[in-house]
């Protein structure tokens, strides 16, 4: 991505392309390899894509069946992590951006040559370079990352770095494009200990990063059948990719079915924060409570 | 509890105690209700209590078993919520200072007018006054649950009441006594999608609200069998009554793992938060986890 | 009910009743109590009544707000269980029903004596006969309920006595009445070590007791929702009352998956044995599972 | 394992071998590679083996940091599932038995046919044999397997046939291996809907298959602390590899509670079915329950 930002793409405007112009809009999604636009253009001729999902699953595909020898080629088309490209600003922009994200541009020396010893290491132990999808990394998870990764076969890790590379991809076409307006965010909560959806609880959900405003952006009651009166807490561009969190008012909702309670009650209000990938799908996010316990899960 | 709060006192400074004095020291226990630390006093002969929850235990036994026209009495001893004794002024301490931290001191005219309502009502159909604890209750929740019990028949509210009353009882005996050295906070991380304890997941602790210093008061890591390499998280003085929050990095954990996640995982930071009721007892507060789900519940 | 049982009634039949016959049909349903069902025939005229929930509700309500002396009476119209009043072929049908049921009309001497005694005591203590719903119980959870109850304040077992006849209600009214075609069962399966439904996992289920044939009656497979591809795995009088069992073939599952399973896996079939109580409810029963775990509830 | 099985060989009995013979004891383990078993004889020197988990590890170790080649050679070492070898009774004595278990030795001619066209479809895509660990699957389990595993790359396939081959090579050294007496089963029932341990729950534990008498091998009844009295529900021999069963009394438990269950309870008697794979590891399978849902989870 550019330092000032182009608009996102909408999906459409995709279709009419000419197979330099889409390779130009999307060939940078995998590092330094075009090859994979290219072929996706010709696999899909005429153009049409409803996803942003659909396309990338198309890419994945091109890679997944492509030689061993092409693919360690992708693989090595990576720059180091804070490697030396990094410190020559010879990084592609996307790379470079997504080094700065996880505070790889301002490494102390010491960590500098921490970065530098595990790179070697890693690349002498199995001859292509470490990919990691750094962009909702840390330093300290990258490290720890790199140490664990280190003990795997070379096998293992050939397939790790393109699962990888697929990740890095996926994260790129959601900042190029305009995702299909399919994805939404539905809640649940059921009340274990009475084996009933819970009644007249309240909800609030807040967007903790991402696009879109920050803080609480949605309030809710439970409805009868658990679920909120509104049907879907996020639709449209309001669901976007980003770190949300759900605050059940547990305590509130077992105090007024009677349930025998503390003092101070062992569950007051339930935080559930949880990530958005996919701003194309369903998200399903609910919450199963008794006053001594929850689970939660992502369904759809 | 005076405006003034003496110290809590020492469990075994109970031992020596006349039947007078123990009386003046727990008997505002259970409100304008002497009678039942006396009993508790004839009964426990001699004096040795070793625990706060084994003499609630036994004040509670006390009333368990005394007359229905003893309990009714002891019901109708305490005040209206927001009532006229509130207004004039002539509350018990302990009362005075419970309505207030409810923020039932500070109501609206429209507010107090709704309170006057509710239990006018609630006397007219039940024939005693409406209890609640609610020193952890908000303006909101006192309604809401004022409305739900008009609902029940009068056995129901009356043992209702002996209930909040119970409660009510424990939450002052925290305020007064000193808590045995009994009671602490361990925790256990599985790996639900491996079927193993999650090693090396960073863990942090804070104290949101109870006594002692708020914010992070831990930090810790798991090892090979999913438990603090500390054991206990807190003991002693610094395991009180409040409110509390772990903090778990499954999403590093994972990715450590090498679980295949998305670039916005599922899961990241995952707040839990909880409540320490009982300073003596021991709290097992785990985390059953999969890259797209958890749980979590009170165990000991 | 009588030893050569009338073939149900269905709900519409009911409507066209006087006063006198609908007492006959249901008036049976609390224990020598016509009463109720007489006031439910004032309080819903015209009668239209369109689920068995709906009238036990309204006979329910009828009990709820009556005086407490009335209670009392309907408390004591129940017989001991296992009492002289079944040593005398004194009982009402639907006593005698239930009682042989759990096993009460073959009791040995000794035993005999021991509900004999326990009667007595429980009387004695409360000033009320011991209720409890025994269709579905045996000798052996009697007696333990019986020794737990024992403890209760008079109050509270007041309450629980009119619970339990609450619920024997509830299972009379389902032996005379034909439910509404409301009813139906339904599955979901989540794979939460993936966070994505289970797609292609083979289930069957059986009915272990209730109305209808036991054995296999159904055999599915979840489509990628997860989901039954029939949607509904029992509908009609199909869904009846009883004891059902899913087995979910998680193995296979996760074998096609490519977890990583142990020689033998931890998981493999996958009981669940649930009730189903209303039938004329939607009842939910699915399975939350990873290689190494699951839980289920009752949804709707 | 020969037609006429040696009886198990203990561990320390392996200690004073010379290489030949160890090898001759534990070389047939990984499939005509012998090498492995004499790489661990040299790597281990002095050899003190104490647990089949930590000979096994060994071997592992031997066979994950060999050359590609070296472990393409093992790979293909194996025979053709239903192949040829079968056929012609050429297997060896490991393969012949564990390819019968599963029912290979008795398939149709239409079955043989399907299954040598996928070996054949399987070594034209990917160069080597299709390999699955056997011993507990079915014809069917293994035809699923085989079409779902076609769809992935090469690369990790290999990983794929590698992870069976370790999977074969365990189950084979505990048909030779007599474990270490390290094993156990434990567990807890906890009763999320009211905080604390299930106490007084009735527990069966039945054998469904493996080694030592199948049906009922245990009767318990959970303490205070939710846990069996009896500490641990196997040790010793009789904690064997196989399959196993809880029974929990749960609708018996929420009755005594006093919880508010419907005539039909939707928990009654609760199986869970689980595998032991490991004799020499603590298996901790415990229930989490309320009268609505549970859940269990391999714990330790």
């Amino acid at each position: 991505m550019s330092s000032s930002p182009s608009p996102p793409l909408s999906l459409s405007s995709l279709s009419g392309l000419s197979e330099e112009s889409f390779v130009a809009a999307v060939g940078g999604v995998y590092e330094n390899s075009p090859w994979v636009a290219s072929a996706v253009f010709t696999n899909l001729k005429p153009l049409s894509i409803t996803s942003i999902a659909s396309l990338h699953a198309a890419m994945k595909e091109v890679v997944e069946t492509a030689e061993e020898r092409k693919k360690l080629e992708l693989i090595n088309s990576h720059p180091d992590l804070a490697g030396k490209a990094a410190l020559a600003d010879e990084l592609t922009e996307e790379s470079k951006e997504e080094q700065s994200k996880a505070g790889l541009n301002s490494l102390t020396k010491e960590e500098l040559e921490q970065f530098t010893k595990m790179n070697e290491k890693y690349k002498s132990k199995f001859g292509f370079v470490f990919i990691l999808a750094v962009r909702n990394a840390t330093k300290y998870t990258i490290l720890k990352s790199f140490e664990a990764r280190l003990k795997n076969t070379r096998m293992k890790e050939f397939e790790e770095c393109i699962t990888q590379i697929h990740k890095i991809a996926w994260m790129r076409l959601l900042t190029i494009l305009e995702p299909a307006d399919t994805g939404f965010l539905t809640c649940h909560v059921l009340d274990t200990a009475s084996g009933k959806p819970a009644n007249d609880m309240d909800i609030t959900l807040e967007r903790l990063s991402g696009t879109g405003p920050l803080g609480v952006i949605g309030s809710f009651v439970t409805n009868s059948d658990g679920r909120l009166t509104s049907g879907r807490a996020l639709t449209g561009k309001d669901f976007s990719v980003g770190i949300y969190k759900w605050t059940f008012e547990v305590g509130d909702y077992f105090a007024k079915e009677g349930a025998k309670l503390a003092g101070t009650p062992f569950l007051t209000s339930v935080p559930l924060v949880f990530g958005i990938d996919d701003p194309e799908d369903h998200y399903h996010v609910p919450l199963l409570c008794s006053p001594y316990g929850y689970s939660t899960y992502r369904g759809s």
